[in-house]
C-alpha cells in the first residue's frame, strides 16, 4: 500500500476551523502541497461559493466533499425549509465541484423517542434531495455517525444501515466512511466490501483517543489513538477507492489551539507514518 | 403489557454504590418491595459471598445477576490470573444463586490497535469460563457494551456480535440486554428475536440523556432520556423473557448524590410510568 503523500491529502476545514477562515485554508492547503480540501458550508457561505470555487480552482485544489447537508429531523417534520436548505447545499456542492455532498442526517426530533420514525423521515429526505442532486450531477454521501450521536446528530449509525438506504434509493448515493465512526463495527470490513467503489465516496481520517474526554470535540490526530487506520485504508483501497484521504479532527482542547501551519505539518507526517 | 410493579424490579447495586454498601442495598431492596438485586463483585467480596447469600435469602430477594466477570484482555493475553478470577466470579455467582454472571469482556489491550485480536482473545476466554460455569450450573451473560466503550471496556458491541459468539459456543451462554447499550442499533429488534428466551438472560434499564456529559457516569433515570423503553421491554417479553427488570444507573453528578431511599422511590415510579 502506497504511503500517503501530501497530494493525496484533503483538509476538512473543521480541522482548522478555530484558526483559519476558508480563504486561509485554501492558501494553507496550497502552501503545504495538499491535493484538496473539504469545506464546511458556514465558511463557504461566508466567503461566497462562487468566489471560493474560483480560489480553489486557482490554487489547483480538488474538493473531496462539502460538509454538510442533512439534518432532516431538525424541525420534527420534513419541512420545506429543511428540503430547500438541502437543495441549496447541492447547488453549493455543484458550484465548488465537490466530489460529494456529505450528509449528517439528523437525530431524534426534540422531545421524541421515535427512532424508527426519525429514520423513516431521514430516508424520505434523502430520497428527495437525491432526486434533485441527480439533475445537477452531485453525488450524495451518507456519513454514518458513531452510535453515540444517534440521539442528537445522526440516526444512521452503521455502514450497513447506510448501505441499506443506498440500495433502496439507487444510483448517485453512497457513503462517507469516517474511521472515527466505523472502526469499532464488527461488520466494517464486510460493509466496505459491500459498498464497493461506486458507493465509497469519501474516506475521513482522525483517531479515537483513550480516554475520550468530550463526545464531540476530542478527536485525535492519526497515530494518537487506537484505530488501525492502515487496515481500514487497505480495505477501501482494495475496493478501488481512489479519492483523497480527508483529515477531519474536532479538537477543542488540542489541535484547534495550535498554529495551523504546524497542524498541517503534523498531518503530513502522520499521514505518511501512521495511515 | 403489564405495568412494572416493585416485585418485578431488581436493583443493580451500581445505582446506589455511592450511598449503600451491599448489606444496606439488600435491606433497601426488601424495604421498598423490590423482587431482587444484582450485586457487584467488589461489594460482594467486601461483605463475603456466603454471608451475602444468607442475607439475600433471608430478605426473600432474587439475584438477577452478578456484575461482573470478563476483562479477558486486561493483561494483554489470556493469563491464568484472568481465567482464575473468572472462575472465582462463577463460584460467587453460584454461591448467591445469581441468574447469570454478567460479562464485561474487556477492550483493546493497552497499546494495542488489534481489535480482531482482542475479540479472538475474548471469545477464547469466554469459552474457557463457560466450560467451568457449566460444571457448576452458572449461566454466562455477555453484555454487549455501547460502541463508545469498544476501546477501553468491551469489544463486544452489538447484540448480533454477542449472539454470534453464543452460537459458536453453545448452551449456557446468552446476553444481558441493557437498553443503554443497544437502543440505537437498527438491528436491535431482530437480534432480540434471534436471541429468544434461552439467550435473553438479563434486561437492564436506565436512559440515554441528551446531552450526555460523561461517557461513563452520566446515565439517566428511566423517563429522563430518549430511549423508548416500553418498546424494548415489549420485544424481550414477546420472546418469553420473564426475568426481573434490573435498574443500573451510573450517575456521578445526580443519582449518586441523592438520598438512596428517594432514589428507590423514583425508580418505582418511573418503572411504573415510563417503562
Amino acid at each position: 500500500m502506497a504511503v500517503i503523500t501530501p497530494e493525496r491529502l484533503s483538509l476538512n476545514t473543521a480541522t482548522t476551523r478555530a484558526q483559519w477562515k476558508l480563504d486561509q485554508a485554501i492558501e494553507g492547503c496550497a502552501r503545504h502541497g495538499f491535493g484538496g480540501l473539504s469545506p464546511w458550508r458556514d465558511q463557504l457561505q461566508a466567503l461566497g461559493a462562487e468566489k471560493a470555487a474560483r480560489q480553489i480552482r486557482d490554487a489547483g485544489l480538488a474538493v473531496s466533499g462539502l460538509c454538510r447537508g442533512g439534518w432532516y429531523t431538525a424541525e420534527g417534520a420534513l419541512t420545506d425549509a429543511v428540503l430547500e436548505d438541502n437543495r441549496l447545499a447541492v447547488d453549493e456542492a455543484a458550484t465548488i465541484g465537490a466530489e460529494c455532498l456529505v450528509m449528517v442526517v439528523g437525530g431524534l426530533p426534540k422531545g421524541s423517542r421515535d427512532l424508527d420514525g426519525a429514520r423513516a423521515m431521514i430516508e424520505e429526505g434523502l430520497a428527495k434531495t437525491l432526486d434533485y442532486a441527480r439533475t445537477v450531477g452531485v453525488k450524495i454521501a451518507i456519513e454514518p455517525l458513531h452510535p453515540m450521536y444517534a440521539a442528537d446528530r445522526a440516526a444512521v449509525n452503521t455502514m450497513a444501515q447506510a448501505l441499506d438506504i443506498c440500495d433502496r434509493l439507487g444510483d448517485g448515493i453512497g457513503v462517507a466512511a469516517d474511521v472515527y465512526h466505523i472502526w469499532w463495527d464488527p461488520e466494517v470490513k464486510a460493509q466496505i466490501a459491500r459498498a464497493g467503489k461506486a458507493r465509497l465516496m469519501a474516506f475521513h481520517l482522525c483517531d479515537w483517543l483513550v480516554p475520550t474526554t468530550d463526545m464531540l470535540n476530542d478527536r485525535g490526530m492519526m497515530g494518537d489513538g487506537v484505530i488501525d487506520i492502515p487496515d481500514l485504508r487497505a480495505a477501501v483501497e482494495a475496493e478501488g477507492f481512489s479519492g483523497l484521504n480527508e483529515v477531519e479532527i474536532f479538537s477543542a482542547e488540542n489541535w484547534w489551539k495550535r498554529d495551523p501551519d504546524a497542524v498541517m505539518q503534523v498531518i503530513i507526517e502522520r499521514a505518511a507514518g501512521c495511515c
